[in-house]
C-alpha cells in the first residue's frame, strides 16, 4: 500500500523501534539511524539519502516538503507514518517538537573508499568523546569543503541523534568514517600521490625524520604527498599562522581532555599550536579544528 | 563557627536553595549562581572569586585543593558543605558526579565599567539563544584575549549552570554583561578614542556612512575608533580574510538562527563573511565567532 500509515498509540511496535534508536546497540542491530526535523531531511533527501522510516504530524501533512518527504520515501520502498505531535514528540529527544522524523539506513564507508587527493583539506579526530563537537566538525567540515571527518579510535558514535542534530544535516553531506590509528597512518601513507608515479614505498621513521627536517616551509615537500598536521601545545609546534597546509592537508585533532598522544604527534609531519592568552590552557576541540581548517582554506585558496 | 558542616539528607534547605538555582528566577532572587567541578572552582578562585557556599563530597575533603576551597570559603565567611556523592550528585545535572559545587555571587557589570581602548579585540552577540554556545565563546574570548563577551537584547543567561559549564572557567576570567543594542551603539559610539582627544560628538549616520564609503582598508580609519564587524553572509560583506580589524575591533555575532538583523548589519563598519563551501548555508555561531576572533588575533599580533 503506497500511502502513508495512521499511528494513534505511541506504544506501536515501529515508533518502539525508532526509540530504541537511541542506543548505539539498537542502530547497530537495526542498521538505521535518526534524524530529526523537516530541514535536516529535507538536507538529506538533497543529498541523496531516501529515509527508510518517516514520521510527520498530520498538521504538517498538506507542507510542500512533508508532501515531497512521503513521496519520496515511500516511493523507494520506505514507510510514512502520520501520527500526533504528542507521540512524535515521545520519539525526540528535543524540548521542541519536529514536524518530521526519519530513520536512515548508514552506509557503511572505509578508508578504502577515499582518496586522499580528492580533497585539499581533512580532519581527523582522535578519541573525541562529545556527540556535539563531532556534529559540530561535520558541519564546519561541510563549510570548508574537507574531505571527510576520520574519527580515530573509541570517539562518539556519528549516528546518535546528538551527532546528527549538532550536525545541522551535515552527516549527509560530509564523508565520515572511524577506524584505528595504525590503520588511517598506513593508509595516509602508502596512499600514492596524484598523479600516480608508480609504486611508493612507505619511509622508514627515521628517513621521514631527515626529510621532515631538511623542510623549510610550503612547497618544500612533494607537493601532492599528503601532510599530517597535529594539534598541539608542543615545544616542537609552531604557530598554525605559520604551519604550511600544503594539499592535501590532515589536521588530526586529539581527545578534549587528554590531547593528542605523544606517538601520534610523533607521527605529525607539523605539529601546530594555536595562542592561547588567557588563563585558560585549552579550547574547544570543535573551535580549534575550525580555526585550522580555514587557516588551511585560507592558505591552500 | 568556622568548619564545615556536615549534611546527610538531600531535603536540607541549604541544598534546596542550590538546587533552585538551575532557574533563572531563583538565581535572580538567591543572587547566587552555581559552578560544577574542582577544576572551574578552583579556577574561580583563582580569578578572584570566592564561593559563598561550597559543597563537597566527603571522600574528597582530604584533597589538598578542596582543603584550600574549604578554608578560603570559610575564611571569607561563607559556608562549606561536606556530604555524600549522592546528595552531591542531586545539585548537579552531570552525568559524572563532581567532588566539588560552589554558589558565587555574580558581580553586576555595566558597559559604563568597560574601556573599549583596553583591549584590541572583543565579541559581542545578538540574541545568542545556547547556553553551550555562550561558554563556548567565553572559553575563546579568553584564549584570544577579548576584552569582554558582550550580550545583546534577549540572549541566554551567562549564570546558567550549562553555560557557566561550557565556559570551562572562563566565565570567572572574561568580563560578561547583558546590554540593549543601542545602549551598546551609544557607548560604542560615544567613547572617546584613547588617548583622550577632547570631546567627540556622535557622528550622523549620513556622515558615518560617507566616512565608510570613504575606507579603503586598514588604517585608513581613526587607529582608536572603535570598529563594529558584522558576521553576515550580506552582498555588502568581504572576506573575512580582507577585512581589516583595527584595534579596538568589536566583533558582532546575529543570532544562530537568523543571523544579524538588517539595521545591526547597516549600523557596522565592516561585513565580513566566511567562505561556505557545502551544501549547508549556515556555520555554529561559536564556531564563526573563533574563527574572526582569531583573525583579528592573526591581523593584529
Amino acid at each position: 500500500m503506497v500511502s502513508p500509515e495512521l499511528v494513534t498509540s505511541a506504544s506501536n511496535t515501529t515508533l518502539k523501534r525508532l526509540r530504541s534508536l537511541s542506543q548505539k546497540k539498537y542502530r547497530r542491530a537495526e542498521n538505521l539511524f535518526l534524524a530529526e526535523g523537516l530541514r535536516i531531511v529535507t538536507e538529506a533527501t538533497e543529498a541523496g539519502w531516501t529515509p527508510r522510516i518517516l514520521v510527520f504530524a498530520t498538521a504538517h501533512r498538506d507542507h510542500p516538503l512533508v508532501r515531497r518527504l512521503v513521496q519520496l520515501t515511500l516511493h523507494a520502498g520506505g514507510r510514512a507514518l502520520e501520527t500526533t505531535p504528542d507521540i512524535l514528540s515521545t520519539l525526540s529527544g528535543k524540548d521542541n517538537p519536529q514536524s518530521v522524523l526519519a530513520a536512515f539506513e548508514p552506509r557503511p564507508l572505509s578508508l578504502a573508499d577515499l582518496d586522499p587527493h580528492s580533497a585539499p583539506r581533512w580532519l581527523v579526530a582522535q578519541s573525541l568523546k562529545d556527540p556535539g563537537n563531532l556534529g559540530t566538525m561535520l558541519r564546519t567540515c561541510d563549510a570548508t569543503g574537507a574531505g571527510a571527518l576520520i574519527l580515530l579510535d573509541d570517539s562518539a558514535d556519528p549516528l546518535s541523534v546528538e551527532a546528527i542534530r549538532a550536525s545541522m544535516g551535515a552527516y549527509f553531506t560530509v564523508p565520515c568514517l572511524t577506524t584505528k590509528w595504525p590503520d588511517f597512518l598506513t593508509w595516509l601513507r602508502h596512499t600514492p600521490p596524484a598523479p600516480r608515479s608508480g609504486e611508493r614505498g612507505v619511509e622508514d621513521n627515521a628517513k621521514r625524520q631527515r626529510r621532515l627536517a631538511q623542510r623549510a616551509g610550503v612547497g618544500a615537500s612533494p607537493p601532492s604527498s599528503p601532510t599530517l598536521i597535529g594539534a598541539a601545545l608542543d615545544p616542537r609546534a609552531r604557530p598554525y599562522t605559520h604551519t604550511p597546509y600544503p594539499a592535501p592537508s590532515f589536521i588530526l585533532m586529539g581527545n578534549e581532555q587528554a590531547g593528542l598522544p605523544a606517538d601520534y604527534r610523533d607521527a605529525c609531519d607539523y605539529l601546530a599550536a594555536m595562542p592561547m592568552l588567557g588563563k585558560a590552557d585549552s579550547l574547544n576541540v570543535a573551535i580549534a579544528a575550525a580555526v585550522l581548517l580555514y587557516q588551511a582554506l585560507a592558505v591552500q585558496s
